[in-house]
């Protein structure tokens, strides 16, 4: 088995969906006990205009008071130049960009169509860039959207080549509503391949129809081998009813230290990252690793 | 792919282990929900003493109240032949029998080594037999014990190889306390499977680290096809704390009619069955797809 590179996405995706809004201090302590547990990339916060997403209103206090090592990597999301600006005041690692290859969904998200997307994206990669900084890409609805139901893989497709030519380094794909099947994601990821290198791509799960987990399997068996994830499952999507939180780090890295891959985290310093969040948010968490490690300390008196 | 065959363990495996114990007529009518969905094959109820299992206390009353139909299995589990007499008195179409691959197991769930379960089991199927009834086998542990850890393969193998020998039509593998990863489930079923005919064998995933789905999924890739599920993920192991419960029936039918596979099943109908053990037990149940057909109903305005 390769090497798999997981990238946490719980204090942005997870947070961002969350109707609590938890204090900076509380994130703080969380991306301490990340980081602690052993996680080496993380998302943690979005540079969007606080009115559409209020959660995450402390970008620029939560950025500059992150810890600093050489070994770790924050990212921040940035909607565009305006975004990136502010970003760049603080002392955010890196960077990510996103857009939808449904058009539908893009507008209801963004306000704009995917091809008007494009230039705001070159610009906020361009100098991000010249700063010195690196760019993700998040491609949203890849595997089905609320509005338009199944979305062409060619939307896919276009949207990743775009991206890498503007220079961003890895694309995350998206089920961001958590329809996905195992044999979509194989037979998607397996024509994508074809001309995108697997290791410029990364599989992004919603755990919506609990498919979250085996998706994430079929994307290794794939040779994609970047995954993200977020702690206890946090997450969701507000433009889609129902939709459930990403994969829960916990599960998959339970699975994948199972498969015989060292993820470089410990799984019970890992869970008080979520057991924080759930005293937080006054709600359990969906991972179950969390919960059952939790039911056997109760069982040791220890919690 | 090839066809899938689906066993609903909910009403036995699943609420021997609710603290809450469903009045009969409830359970009738959630097996005519799940019936009228389109299950053809439920295990429906235990004969073990109802000193243990008081959940299923009233297992002939319960047989003899469901639905008779040629195209539907209704089975039983019985634990020795004091249990196969009691169920013979009823319409019960079909019986099963377990035993654990794990000796320390197999002692605190039936007071019994696993050589001396043997010839009990072996009465029981001689007897069903005659009366021209089937018998199916459930092996728990198979993939770890909560007393030994991990459990020899060769433990397995000898018991599905007496078991044949004994008459037993099929051979359920259980992941008991739900720790299995896909690594384990594909090595182990591999090795099996060079004794064992593919087709005699089932696979039994508890959700307990949420590996259950992708362990099925792992399941059929090893050419086994049939998949014990529980409607709504009902189910757990009063022997090991934090257990969860099986795969949720929602969830793999989701996955599987996504793969292709002409499962049979109603979803919207199936989530029927859920919703009503939910009010009745008085909680929600861990099916995802369950939760999201109830949050896509709620937004509708039909539920």
């Amino acid at each position: 088995m390769q090497k798999v590179k997981l990238v946490e996405v719980g204090l942005r995706d997870g947070l961002q969906n969350e109707s609590r809004s938890l204090p900076t201090e509380v994130k703080v302590t969380i991306a301490n006990l990340l980081i602690d547990a052993g996680v080496k990339e993380l998302e943690v916060t979005s540079f969007v205009h606080p009115k559409w997403v209020p959660q995450l209103a402390d970008a620029a206090e939560l950025a500059n008071s992150l810890p600093r090592r050489p070994d770790v990597c924050c990212r921040a999301l940035v909607p565009n130049r305006k975004g990136l600006e502010r970003a760049l005041d603080t002392n955010i690692d890196e960077f990510a960009v996103f857009l939808s290859a449904s058009e539908t969904h893009n507008r209801k998200n963004i306000n704009k169509g995917i091809r008007e997307t494009y230039p705001v994206l070159e610009e906020v990669v361009r100098e991000a860039t010249a700063k010195g900084k690196r760019v993700r890409g998040y491609v949203s609805t890849v595997f089905g959207c609320p509005y338009e139901g199944e979305v062409p893989l060619s939307n896919t497709a276009e949207i990743v080549n775009r991206l890498l030519e503007m220079g961003v380094y890895e694309i995350s794909l998206g089920d961001t509503i958590g329809v996905a099947t195992p044999r979509q994601v194989k037979e998607k990821l397996k024509a994508l391949t074809r001309e995108v290198p697997a290791d410029r791509l990364a599989g992004h799960f919603h755990d919506t129809r609990g498919t979250a987990l085996v998706n994430a399997y079929v994307c290794l068996e794939q040779g994609i081998t970047t995954l993200d994830s977020a702690f206890g499952g946090l997450g969701g999507c507000p433009y889609a009813p129902g939709a459930a939180g990403n994969v829960a780090t916990e599960d998959l890295v339970y699975m994948l230290e199972g498969m015989g891959v060292e993820t470089g985290i410990d799984l019970e310093a890992l869970c008080e990252a979520g057991w924080l969040a759930e005293k937080q948010l006054g709600k359990k968490l969906p991972s179950k690793v969390l919960q059952s490690v939790a039911a056997k300390r109760r069982k040791e008196g220890s919690r």
